[in-house]
């Protein structure tokens, strides 16, 4: 039994190395049954509760795909209007309701800190699907993992690489968390490229410090990249900006497609993107023109939600060395892996 | 095989005291499958058509889990605009095509014996989840269910108990159907305290008076709990009053907290609600300060509703006494059962 | 191995005879798993990607159901602002992420080709639910599955048939593609029946033509029908009219009712409609006086729709002969088969 069984996962903050360590290999573990080569009926019976107050289709299909399979079921509820929540019920009295009617609850809300007052009137763990502006671990957790995996590929690894960190650094709870997290590895190297109005906030850039770990800060991604690892790629959304004409200033500016690519960056620079991107030209985000370069790990790094989640649900229900024993062969077409 | 299998669930009317036992004591062997002590897949394979065309999160999930408990499928429909209904089509055409693709159907929708008039097309059992202002069986049932387990608990039954419906006994189908159950035991004493704009009609009275109980008619809470064996809160929606000042006079009168309550209440006085509960200081409704007073049972009351779906579940289709030969151990991690 | 293995169904255009003899023969065997005679766990741990970007709750709903009757499960996304299309997203992103998540997908989206699109980026087999104005497959193959059933029920065959087609012949997908799929077939007779501005266009009538079919046009019901063997209805929206003016004038003349079917039809003419039909009076459109009349095959059609869905997962993941291998008894109480 891990300190996993039975816990909620609320925050990286909650996550030491170790913990980490464990997740990963769980994960690692989850390969085969994700990719149709076995599967696993270890939760069969077990019931998620996967309530998406907020809707966002990509994390809520990967929890509820990564729970069936488990082999387990999913009820699902999706969006505010439907539920209670908007007749002034607290949190708290929804959380003792719903959570009779499940095994493990992944949870999305737009406000922050909400999942973790839901969490206290739970019966069942609970898995933070994205808080608000607060924290969205799982992301954290498989954008880390895909990191890893990446660079162990090639033969790199996460201590002593150079990760640089692409675009609206001040609201992306995604690089924050992530930023969090490598801060427990050994020498990384942060370049951290933004518009100025959207630089990384002081309190992220003083526990990299601390943590003793070098940052380069730039506002342009040209001149930047050529020892980056990791390009971690961020939407800009120009709302962000107090006025258009300073939205206008960096369109383009960050940037990424196959020329500007080649031109600045290692040839095995991984580059990572959270997704939604917008490939659409006037976008100025990452261009399709990339689609079929094997550094582009943007399909890969959602493919490691899958596993991530998989795995975080055997921790918090206590199967992870029971997968196993619960084996069945796949009878049907499956696709191919992916390398 | 019962009265019940293959039949449809719409409304208290059909139910006997005999029946109400059937399905109390099948609602009763659900418990460890609820608590997960184990699991039956009896329902493996079986679908249920978990028809929402109002929504309702709280209904909608117990049903829908009730049915994974029994190791069956759920497949949804939330909303009316995703319906054909809106483009014309009738319930009897809906129910025809909808009840071939599942082997039960639960369903809500806003208005007055609309599940009726489904249930007369479709080619399976149909359980009524509420139709507007008419009825919400499963709610009525649920609340029987609790009133006879917590007296039980304390040594006391339904015959012969002191029961308080309090709040808005006007429009709350909730006490009507709850009533009307009532009535088929002996002896009980109905204390009604109500708004005078929002007091019990008169047709559940005449049922009252005419099946021999005592009523006690009220306009305000305190002094008229303190032999209460249950006290049942419903909400009181200002909006239901003519004009504000109206709404005005009745504010903060039938709020129940803990010191209200241990001035006015015996100790074993149980506390119910149909859920969900406005528990904002100002909302004057049912407090936080009694969460952990042991004679709350709201939530014990919405815990019940998942046993008598599953009842009814099981009855309808027939599987009540297979229930055993289908089980298995429970492999993960659960909950530890309250109470 | 099939052709259908691994592969896409995303037009009628793709289906040869031999390829639509394979589906019918796949669909035929499905009957005893719906009827709930028996039932196979073939699909058991598969997940199916019910992904409805438009919503249609019966085509949704029928999908679904046939995968769950497989053994299956299923995880479905519903409208367009829950996904990340609205973010910019292309479809070959949302195909590489959300195909990742499941073993096969059926999709609706309100835009023509957007399916084919999607296929593209798609690391699965692919379904076609209804792409805009451009296809709906599987109502073309439960429509002809239909007619070659009711058909051959009575001793008659596909080839030699004579087929109405009526009402809105120009804007409905349902009969080009069902058209389509007839000219195949030997020595049909074709009687199309509209008003003038939503008569069949041009290129479905040289299809026909070219195909050495015969036929005969009219924009009136009556005196065209007392030779068809098959009587296809669909929807007249008055605002496909260029005016209100001319909508009044064909109201009520391609009405369907007891009285007329009676006067015009051999007793032995299939009334099919792909539904909803708006059963109202003033509708003018196929009303509720024939519900119990032994040819009304509407309900019939309805329920092909789900052996038809049935037929293709099982052939694209490769599952059709394994049917029998996989099955178990039904131990609840099931519905009795129609005819």
């Amino acid at each position: 039994m891990t300190q996993f069984e039975g816990s909620h996962i609320l925050s990286v903050n909650q996550l030491s190395l170790d913990s980490l360590n464990t997740i990963f290999n769980v994960a690692h573990k989850m390969t085969p049954y994700a990719l149709r080569e076995k599967r696993t009926k270890v939760l069969d019976g077990a019931i998620l509760g996967n309530l998406f107050f907020e809707p966002s289709t990509r994390t809520r299909v990967s929890f509820g795909c990564a729970f069936n399979l488990l082999g387990g079921n999913v009820r699902e509820t999706v969006g505010m209007a439907a539920s209670s929540l908007s007749k002034g019920e607290s949190l708290y009295d929804t959380a003792r309701v719903l959570s009779t009617y499940s095994d493990v609850i992944a949870m999305r809300h737009p406000e922050s800190y909400s999942v973790e007052e839901f969490a206290k009137g739970s019966r069942v763990p609970v898995i933070n699907g994205g808080d608000g502006a607060n924290e969205h671990p799982t992301q954290a957790l498989l954008d880390l993992f895909t990191i890893q995996k990446e660079l162990v590929h090639s033969g790199r690894s996460i201590d002593g690489a150079h990760i640089a960190l692409v675009g609206d650094l001040k609201y992306g709870r995604t690089v924050h968390s992530l930023s969090r997290l490598l801060c427990m590895y050994k020498d990384i190297h942060f370049t951290l490229i933004s518009p100025s109005e959207l630089a990384m906030p002081e309190y992220v850039i003083a526990d990299i410090e601390n943590a003793g770990h070098k940052i380069t800060i730039s506002h342009q991604l040209e001149g930047n990249l050529n020892q980056a690892d990791i390009l971690y790629l961020t939407r800009i959304q120009e709302e962000r900006f107090p006025s258009q004409e300073e939205a206008n200033k960096y369109r383009g500016k960050f940037r990424l497609n196959h020329s500007i690519y080649t031109q600045h960056c290692k040839s095995n620079t991984v580059i990572m993107h959270p997704l939604p991107r917008d490939s659409r030209a006037q976008a100025n985000e990452l261009d399709n023109d990339l689609n079929s370069h094997p550094s582009l790990a943007i399909f890969r790094q959602a493919d490691n939600g899958l596993l991530i989640r998989m795995a975080l649900f055997a921790l918090t229900l206590g199967v992870e060395n029971q997968l196993e024993k619960y084996e069945c062969p796949v009878n049907w077409y499956s696709r191919k892996a992916d390398r």
